[in-house]
């Protein structure tokens, strides 16, 4: 950590900071610029305060040199950790796959769906049953129901299974029927759920926040690592930008930039920034070839009936012919597919 | 609601969204433009799920005329909503202040502060006890100690007091001992803290999510408000831009918007944002000038030793200074500061 | 186009409008919603101001239906336009590559990559001459010396090249010596430029301004094919976004929007937006794998060495083991590069 | 500046590096962190091109210290630059306004805007003659006939005029009709014409490009004023954000953050961000208690029938309004608006 003083600051103003610092068993190393004066501090500042330090008179500016993240950072892990959702790695050499529909709508669709997806090589099957949706008139999901219909129909297809919690109240609930949580978008700074995450032994799925920062994102993370959980897998799926003609605007650079900072697996879910199949194909093809860990991509036999997001979903006869693609463009790249 | 449908649109596609939209109790006005269907769909269109519409074949856009959210709406109450903390009106002609420590720190510090803010003519006190912060290894409030002594320093000032509450098993105790509770910005589209918060008998200041939509921000109301609460102060705090010289963008442009599309009311918090007093104080004269029913500030008497956001807090000569300001601003527009 | 008017908009102001349409040979179909009258306009609205009719009292917004550009649009014409560089086709089924260094620094240097770049496969030369720096006082180009090494270096390896023009007065010596001018993102709305390229016969490389919707890119493409030249590859670069990590964010997905609204080609320039070789490796391969038409990298003998941009150039090995990916992936989407 | 070398950084990496900044007359301080050894830079940096020292082999990232701007920054000049555009200062003690249509559409039309904004109290005309339009389709302005009707109005008044250059050809003969040559947002990165513009003995009006951060925008000033030219007056007039319920998103705290970094004068125009005429008085009264040297406002007595921006024209009613609110709101920050 850098401290910038402001130029003219006073030697009193320089001692009050080194005395807060030393407390916290910090050395301070003073560097006289042309106008500024410039403390190095040297140690482990994870219990500093930078936004309190800030605070000081004569302190122009704070530079962190090391991440504010740190079980998550590749400097404290430097192998890739391999997430296991069911039986399924995720980190691992090979790419896996999750698919299925947006939300469970009804015990048949999602058992059709999951033999649909699993026929084709897909993994891991996915589905809603908790929805947060922006108005409070619209679908909401089935709840448990949809939950169970979701486990049997994993079951069946003898794959695992995920799913979206918003609650702390519903996380045991969840951990009977799932083999992995979802954190949803909206709530990657909801502190409260990472917390209960962290006491949670199945791995965590973590969205990236529509408007979270790479380093934001991996903090969250950290929130659930360092209550206990290691099993974390981060999931871009788009930011908010000025950009209107697709929903969001899929950040796949984040992929190769947490490949550098995290050991954690990231996959990528092409679906809801495209909103639409056509472009979710192509977008799913490129996060591979950027290297993502894997896909998580939406299906729906029948997108037109679909009680939400159905523009997005890829018909099953798309998914087959994408994960063709896949195969071999994760080839190139010296991966591969999962086998089936 | 209009449908466009793509130029060679077939008769059946237009059929299949007809029925679907009929058995909605929806009425179709067709009109053909020239390379494009138009279906304007008359009704009560808050069950329609537009993201499903949008799946069905054939479909081009879909745009909205009325909006998404309706009890909330300036269109549902035409006439401004006076939400009440404690005694202190918040929507009338009159501008209230909200001011208080980022985070209540100790006893002495939170009631030494409340006297004198209420000295300079502040109207609500305010103070964290649960602190959302991004890195889990900062401070993160004293928690129940920390609202029980809030709660003792308003009292003991007579005025009533907020704080932000994170988890929906924090409700009742927060109730206890706070006049309003807060909503932070990454819990906005928090969904099952707002439901739970629409069975509370107090009001709720909703900040705006920082990279929410005024629609979306107006939704996330909905929620509380559909709930059976109909107490909601919005409050805008900066969103997230490409910009770096300050910590957020304040987005003042959002009060007159806002005054136009709903009846609640809302009020401006510039410390976050701006990251710097000096920043603070111009900003905090720009929102009364735009229309704000209020402001929130941070007040720290010895801000080089907060234990959070210590450079945006104003020293009490400041806040006092800025009161004046804002009485004779808020004049000049016809409304005037409430009396302390 | 779609005219919503405010709810209890008045006869008199619905006729004024309908006056001002129909002196442009438009015609109205009124059609009144539950809140809201709607005027469907039909014919050529591409004279129309939309600002202008927004002022009209009684509206309450206007929503285009058809594009605002034209002659650009796949609906004017269907069919992928080719554009040649010398003799190179970009938007035929094989995909393009341009390399070389960011800016030419000396004579040897650029024909010593030029002869590099050509044997790994490259068929265009890149080089800046005219450099568009934020500071005023860092490295500006060679200018026309520049321009004459970088003929001279692309004649001896038998390939064309390009280079970016910055000013209207340089046009014409930029003809003499480039087979494509490029026009920067920092210009893509200098509307002057635009236009007296309309009227040059050489193609017209057109990078995305940092903050340009994808409508407001193919709008100033617009002005270049509707002075005269239809000769435009555009060029996504990158936005800028809140995210930090990356100096902009490549937005992948404008590649499979651009190729649905427009029939030119699109290529994807990875470089500027990643900053890092190692991340410019990922984003090129999954730029193609996203259907681009082609690709743009810098490549640099010396990276530590250049004058400008040297950390996001490829060293040429790396370029040459990109260049063996992009042909599978290439194929494996139907498409292959072109042949050296 | 400050160089962060990468963990584990060899001594030649770092031997290279100070090589190349010794040659540019700079001492290097070394001082080894925890994990980085850190190299702070001293000495005059302006010739450094910190993207080259990135390309170093074993650099982590670089921070610079001071601005990389030097003329325009406070810290090279300390007192406010007072820019006089005809006889009216910007930057001094009192606040002054320019007003005017957003295109100049007829002799007459200009004449009465003139006389009518006068009456109210502006202190500038403006009128736009060559218009930068998203669309090749719309309405260019009128061109030199333009600059001079907004000439003859100005002068019959009493009082100076401005207008937006768009090419540097135009150059000469902005100069024989208005007082103050205006750069658009869109050109605000045009190097070209900044340095064309540095040449030139009138002010500048420059508009902070739509997605500049604040550094670059004082970065296109310094090309301006590092051509010999020192009246440069800042415009702030709304970024690209992702909220859509205005065009722009005015970013209000640029005026404090600029005042303090910069000696230059800065004025805000809410007209074009707002789009809609009750935001703009909104904004406008904010923007003067943000702290603002001056406000630029768009003024139609015909809004409904402007040929560009009407809906964010003031009728002339408002405009007289909204400056007997400005009068006492720059009052209470101890300024005052300029005499008629």
């Amino acid at each position: 950590m850098i401290i910038v003083m402001n130029p003219g600051a006073k030697d009193a103003q320089i001692e009050q900071i080194s005395e807060h610092l030393h407390k916290l068993d910090l050395k301070i190393h003073k560097s006289q610029g042309e106008d500024h004066m410039i403390l190095g501090v040297i140690g482990d500042i994870s219990r500093v305060d930078i936004e309190k330090v800030k605070g000081f008179d004569g302190v122009n500016k704070i530079i962190r040199i090391s991440e504010s993240y740190k079980q998550c950072s590749r400097t404290f892990k430097p192998t890739n950790t391999i997430v296991h959702v069911g039986k399924v790695p995720f980190g691992s050499k090979e790419i896996a796959v999750i698919a299925g529909p947006c939300s469970v709508e009804n015990e048949k669709m999602v058992h059709k769906l999951s033999r649909e997806i699993k026929r084709y090589g897909a993994h891991v099957l996915r589905g809603g049953a908790y929805k947060p949706r922006s108005s409070p008139y619209t679908f909401q999901g089935l709840g448990e129901e949809g939950l169970k219909y979701l486990q049997d129909a994993a079951f069946a297809s003898g794959i695992p299974c995920v799913s979206e919690v918003m609650a702390i109240s519903d996380i045991d609930l969840f951990c009977k029927y799932v083999d992995a949580l979802q954190v949803g978008a909206r709530n990657m700074q909801n502190y409260s759920l990472l917390k209960a995450l962290g006491s949670v032994d199945k791995p965590v799925i973590l969205k990236r926040g529509i408007s979270a920062t790479v380093e934001e994102w991996l903090n969250a993370a950290e929130y659930i690592v360092n209550g206990g959980n290691s099993q974390v897998i981060l999931c871009e799926r788009g930011i908010r930008t000025f950009e209107n003609s697709t929903r969001f605007t899929l950040d796949l650079s984040s992929v190769p930039v947490v490949k550098k900072l995290s050991h954690l697996p990231i996959i990528v879910d092409p679906s809801h920034a495209m909103g639409n199949r056509d472009l979710v194909v192509s977008m799913a093809r490129a996060a591979v070839a950027a290297g993502a860990d894997g896909i998580m991509v939406e299906v729906h036999d029948d997108p037109n009936n679909a009680l939400s997001d159905g523009p997005q979903s890829l018909y099953p006869k798309q998914f087959n012919h994408l994960m063709k693609e896949l195969h071999i463009i994760s080839q190139v790249i010296g991966r591969g597919l999962l086998k089936k």
